[in-house]
């Protein structure tokens, strides 16, 4: 059975997206069809595949290169996003008191109409915005966040609300799932409606078990890939 | 400042994607606009947000309930998906030898040109497939998978490596992104061309480090989120 350009691909697509990133050429047509053993039909499939997902360019006269724009961030650890394929920023784009109703109060043990805090942030790389997080967290520990200058967000997050709040995190649960930007999503993200958006949620916990945040965040899912290590048994 | 549409369709969908699952009516309208504070239009728009993710259905006469799919799998341990608002099954779709090149070669310490053991495999849940799995592993380890009667491959994918390979799975680095479903990956799992589709690679090793599969693997994006439990300091 031959290799078909969408097995190519998926082969392409581990060497174009190395985290080393940066621009790199691939090897001509030529070679791919040597190398793996593909028809020349299989190797110009797997490029335009990888063409249409924006992960390589084709130069006229010079071949492919990789976009290489290495958006890789380990979620082994708590820390927020430090760099995409560049340094990263992250800005406060709101900060306003709310009432906990419905699940944001249930998540954040918070008795139905409680006072909450909610902060949208969102995270600028290379001048583009890349993600939005919008978060809620009870009043009564996060009530310093609507004080403080914004410029004490603006770095990793989870040293930011120990700093700003004298508190310790200790956890907290995400879930990863693929969905279609609507036209709100969009629109933050400056990308086209229905493209791919890498959706995050999490509830971010103190060592006391206590909830400090409920968070709902999107990346655009051409410049976020998230990795975990796994093992076997747990933890 | 009033809630969005937007918003409260954040905040109803921690409700609606509910892990205890199944088909539960939402509150009626009058009720949503009262608890959230919300406008009759924000209230209706976030219905429809929700609608058009698949995420709720409305019956003439009896209001807006949650599809209830319960598709929430945690990734903390070393397991296969093993349910998905209803049992999972595993069917091998191909297995053959294949010459390990470029990248295949590289994540699994092989020269290049090595043999190697192609393994596809699909997860179905419902009657439908829901998810797909492509893996290469070092022939010389994996070869009795080529053999084994495929029965022995439908349940935990890691426990049937080990039992049939006389291995011990010890962790995988696994990588999530969200990208729209081309046209072979929508044909393997049955969607629209377009689709977002929760897209995983892992490199899974055995205890003394030696790689035992690089696997990609694609899921249907409204039929599976990915939960993990992140810890200040690292695991």
């Amino acid at each position: 059975m031959a290799t078909s350009a969408a097995d190519l691909r998926d082969v392409l697509r581990a060497e174009v997206l190395d985290p080393s990133g940066g621009d790199r050429l691939l090897p001509d047509e030529r070679t791919l069809q040597r190398v793996y053993g593909a028809s020349r039909g299989a190797v110009r499939g797997a490029l335009d595949l990888l063409r249409a997902e924006g992960l390589v360019t084709r130069q006229p006269g010079q071949g492919t290169s990789a976009v290489g724009r290495g958006a890789h961030h380990r979620v082994d650890d708590l820390r927020s996003i430090s760099t995409l394929g560049g340094p990263v920023r992250h800005e406060v784009v709101l900060r306003r008191t709310v009432t906990a109703q419905g699940p944001v109060a249930a998540l954040l043990d918070l008795p139905a109409g409680a006072p909450a805090l909610r902060l949208d942030r969102r995270t600028v790389a290379g001048g583009e915005p890349v993600g939005a997080w919008t978060s809620y967290l009870p009043l009564e520990v996060a009530a310093p966040l609507l004080e403080c200058p914004a410029s004490d967000l603006v770095g990793d997050y989870y040293e930011a609300l120990e700093r700003v709040l004298g508190v310790a995190c200790d956890h907290e649960d995400l879930t990863t799932e693929a969905v279609a930007a609507d036209d709100v999503v969009a629109g933050v993200l400056g990308v086209a409606v229905g493209v791919p958006v890498l959706r995050l949620e999490r509830v971010l916990r103190l060592a006391d078990g206590r909830p400090l945040e409920f968070g709902v965040g999107r990346f655009r899912g051409d410049r976020l890939r998230l990795s975990v290590r796994r093992r076997r048994g747990g933890a």
